[in-house]
């Protein structure tokens, strides 16, 4: 309860700094209505925005008025007052009664014991499950209020689809500093900035043990959604509001088309080694890889697969072959089920399934183990049905740059004791076809990621990560405690409450001079390391946008979760028995070993 | 509850049909594992869909399984057996307390003493309205489950943004008769259908005193979601998923652009006879109307419009013309309170106000005209709030087909002395520049329009009509009573209990055979006429998908229903004060008189 109170001294600094200015500009102009001669003229009020100092508490929407005034609209906050800081006696006690997201998460993070007897009780595990799934869910607005292009409402954010979403206006244009009225006058150099915070000195190994396995699936997952539209701008996408499964069938109708086999369902693969792996892109007409133009690529490495970044690395292309073999197993699987059925149909349910184990396997193994929650989590649509969750999303711009996770990646990968640097890797499949898809495979399981943290950037990564931080500049976004507010987290007070390092915090205090002007994408990574994979800010941003991308998923409304759905109980078994390890399993041909997210017991 | 009785007993034959087809089928099986030669070979089993009887009740999904079987997925119906027919305890004291809906339609179009009370106390009122909005949004599957091309579920019903939805799939192919089961082998030829039940005999006067005001605003308003890509086919759309006011501002980015002033937030205008009308089609870059390439039409009678249809009639021009008056006084006022703002926030914001007044009025005007409710129809989004409605929308096939509103239309108008045939007002706006758009404007709303029934289409329409009747077709729309079931009404037991008409009813029968086989957009307008616009049918399937399109509206949303999205409390004021007098009232030169939907009293 400490944290509210400091965030309320905190926020009341701001406040009172613009009402100050505010008073006294109207005491001038009061005095300025006497006898001319009498006074001397009100100086110059500022002319900027006074909404630039974020004025208004608790998601209160900041309006600007003439003559360096503002007035915030509280409505739906549970607050009130000129800044929307005074609670209603509901909220108050809602407030007070609020633990703090610090404490919930070394809660749900740790006593192991306790947890085990939770998740084996299921009424209360189901009442959990349901309260993560609705709180998560409502911290997104859905449908969406803002994008990158206005710092007020408009229509085009929800009926512009092209749009990624803002959970946070962007900083109005004309203010004192980029960040509002905070910090210096400009942004810190970019470069500097990557060289003091960003660039690995030495490896810093995942200390939960995390292999990269996981740090592909994190990869091939999410670029299903973030499909940033880079020729139009930073703000925009191509790419629809969730998990689509795009990047396994294609985006388009002509792609999906181009990729599908047109008999029992099943989508276009070859026969290399006796294994089915996707198709040639030679050999499929309509679709095209990121394949860079100048690079001498032999063509029997190119392959035609569900979305064109995926050339780019053999992980990448191990995860795209095990689904799309996947598929071809749940057509076999309907087929025999529904003899009398056609292509399409074997084609279009196959897809609803493999969404569906999508959903399951993200949330049971992937989430589980990013989050190390010791609570048990649960696919299970079906809890929030009957309440005012909303099934539809729109991925939102910061929930793409916090999902640049470069530091999990290692600068290199052995694959049976032979060792592929990263740029050895880049636009081939060569380690795979080499070894074997099952040696690659277990050559990710059995290699360690990288520490999701600052100065764990690899040095090849640098034009990425500085795209990442221009981007984020350029869609102004508000600070990390901007942020932290937005999320019900208490703001950071200093550097070395942010980062819990000293020599990281002076870095940064010389960088940006004020705690309230670091950058969300850097703040987030600086942030000192937690029980989670990723710090603290990250698990109770990224949760929400998460939870709400995963459950506000067609197949989880009510009237899609059911058996006829996935062509019956055996179909929709399927997905409710889904798991990483019987994904690979199944579908890979040595046999598996080890199948998960973390580093097998005994692995240096 | 006689009714449900009736019903049951009519779906009971269906399934009983089904049932024992499949029996006997399976008895013929079993005796066929007898020693060879014991028994005549089983006769070969129908080679058609067994759901193309749609054996499944109260919304269960029928999926054919081998050997003529099918399985019913009663999930989330409330009922449970082998074609979800037997209810549980719960829902058969919900069917039992359930009123039926020609009762409650019959109760709320009439004892207007009692509405009058009860329109005057809020807390009453607030649960009716409530209870009306949760209702019918509830009935309207969200997000969207159909489409047009397959008769299960597909993913791309949801991501597939093109497609219209479908409240209820296809008929599948190969079924013994268009309509299923039921019926003659062929649909009915259309021609002699559009002869003997269509074409207008004699003018059919609206009974309900309605004029043409009304006529033009449903044509006006719904053309901004209804936006059939013909090029395409009749199951796919340019448009948005409801009321997103593209018919004032234009659908693409580009139109939208092309019609701004960028001026104060404004709309292009110019000045003709001292009034402010849209601009001339020649002087705006990049907008294209759809006026027929051949026709003699002078540069100075063609429009910039919102929506390229609008060139059409000079009914939806003189409504362009209010709106664009309306958003531009609307910018004017908003630019009034803040004097700072941009072009940019003033056209925005002003078109988050514009969208709300036509929500409002539609609601509040539009819809209280056309269901002649005595319930006072109130626009309070707020009752939503909290609820599990879901503020999305997607536009179905067969509300659009349902909005075929032909019937309304006079075979001409009067205005200020001269009759215009239909024909002479087709791409012109000479009647609104020799008269003056006010005199037009009081000619809509002294004219009566037709009654929306049968035998009352002008000839001049044929061709629209026969479009509609041959896309209804290619669509495969299930029957009238499929329809009628799935929105909660009793099926049609024969022709006359549909028509209440002898003639019509025995015209009817021989086109169709059976009842079961009457298709949608027919059955629609043959009903006998009752206390609404249009038949009950109509406003108990129309009634969902309209107030799930207008409350389902972002701006009804939670975030976005508050003052700052409108500019503050004076702009939200716009909007909660809006109605159709004022909108006509603020933005015609010489003054309005009787401004309303219906008549004038003592209209002839």
């Amino acid at each position: 309860m400490d944290n509210v109170g400091r965030e309320d001294k905190e926020r009341g600094r701001v406040v009172f700094g613009v009402a100050g200015v505010v008073l006294a500009a109207s005491l001038l102009f009061m005095r300025s209505q006497d006898p001319p001669g009498s006074a001397p003229p009100a100086p110059p009020l500022p002319d900027y925005d006074p909404c630039c100092a974020f004025p208004c508490a608790h998601q209160g929407v900041c309006t600007s008025l003439p003559n360096f005034n503002y007035t915030c609209d509280c409505t739906g906050t549970g607050f009130y007052g000129r800044n929307c800081e005074i609670p209603t006696w509901s909220m108050w006690l809602k407030e007070k009664l609020r633990p703090d997201p610090e404490t919930v998460h070394t809660l749900i993070t740790s006593h192991g014991w306790l947890w085990g007897v939770i998740n084996r009780i299921p009424f209360l595990h189901t009442r959990i499950m349901t309260y993560v799934y609705l709180s998560r869910g409502d911290m997104v607005d859905s449908p969406p209020t803002y994008e990158s292009d206005h710092h007020y409402i408009t229509l085009d954010a929800y009926y512009n689809e092209s749009y990624y979403g803002r959970a946070l206006p962007p900083v109005p244009l004309h203010c004192p500093t980029p960040l509002g009225v905070a910090g210096h006058p400009d942004y810190p150099d970019v470069d500097e900035l990557i060289k003091k915070v960003f660039l690995r000195r030495s490896f810093k190994p995942e200390p939960h043990d995390t292999n990269v396995l996981f740090q592909y699936y994190a990869q091939h997952f999410t670029h299903q959604f973030f499909r940033t539209d880079y020729k139009k701008g930073p703000h925009l996408t191509k790419g629809n509001g969730g998990v689509d499964v795009s990047n396994i069938y294609g985006l388009t109708e002509q792609d999906r088309r181009a990729l599908r086999s047109y008999k029992d369902g099943k989508l276009r693969t070859q026969v290399i080694n006796g294994e089915d792996f996707p198709p040639y892109l030679r050999d499929v007409e309509g679709i095209s890889m990121d394949y860079p133009p100048g690079m001498p690529i032999p063509e029997d490495s190119k392959f035609a697969l569900g979305h064109p970044f995926f050339a780019l690395l053999p992980g990448l292309f191990a995860y795209s072959t095990i689904w799309v073999r996947e598929h071809n197993r749940v057509c076999g699987e309907l087929q025999r089920i529904h003899p009398h059925w056609d292509d399409e149909r074997l084609y279009q349910t196959a897809r609803l399934i493999v969404i569906g184990e999508v959903i399951k396997i993200t949330i049971e193994d992937y989430v589980q183990h990013l989050s190390q929650y010791k609570l048990r989590l649960t696919f299970e649509p079906h809890l929030t049905h009957g309440t005012s969750f909303q099934y539809h999303n729109r991925i939102h711009a910061e929930f793409n740059h916090l999902y640049h996770w470069h530091p999990l990646i290692p600068d290199g990968l052995e694959v049976n004791g032979t060792n592929y640097a990263l740029m050895d890797m880049a636009f081939s499949t060569a380690p795979i076809f080499k070894h074997g898809l099952d040696t690659f495979i277990h050559a990710m399981v059995n290699s360690r990621a990288g520490a999701l943290t600052t100065r764990n950037h690899a040095h090849v990564l640098y034009p990425v990560l500085k795209r990442v931080i221009e981007n984020g500049r350029q869609l102004r976004f508000q600070s990390l405690n901007a942020y932290r507010r937005r999320f019900g987290m208490r703001p950071f007070t200093n550097f070395v409450d942010l980062t819990g390092d000293p020599d990281l915090a002076r870095d940064l205090e010389e960088l940006y001079g004020d705690i309230e002007a670091v950058e969300y994408y850097i703040g987030l990574l600086a942030e000192r390391p937690g029980p989670s994979i990723t710090p603290l800010t990250m698990v109770n941003t990224g949760g929400p946008w998460s939870v709400k991308g995963l459950l506000a998923n067609p197949i989880c409304s009510p009237r899609y979760w059911k058996p006829s759905t996935f062509g019956g109980e055996e179909g929709f078994n399927i997905i409710k028995t889904a798991s990483l390890e019987k994904l690979f399993c199944q579908n890979m041909r040595t046999g598996c070993k080890n199948i998960g997210f973390t580093l097998p017991p005994g692995t240096a």
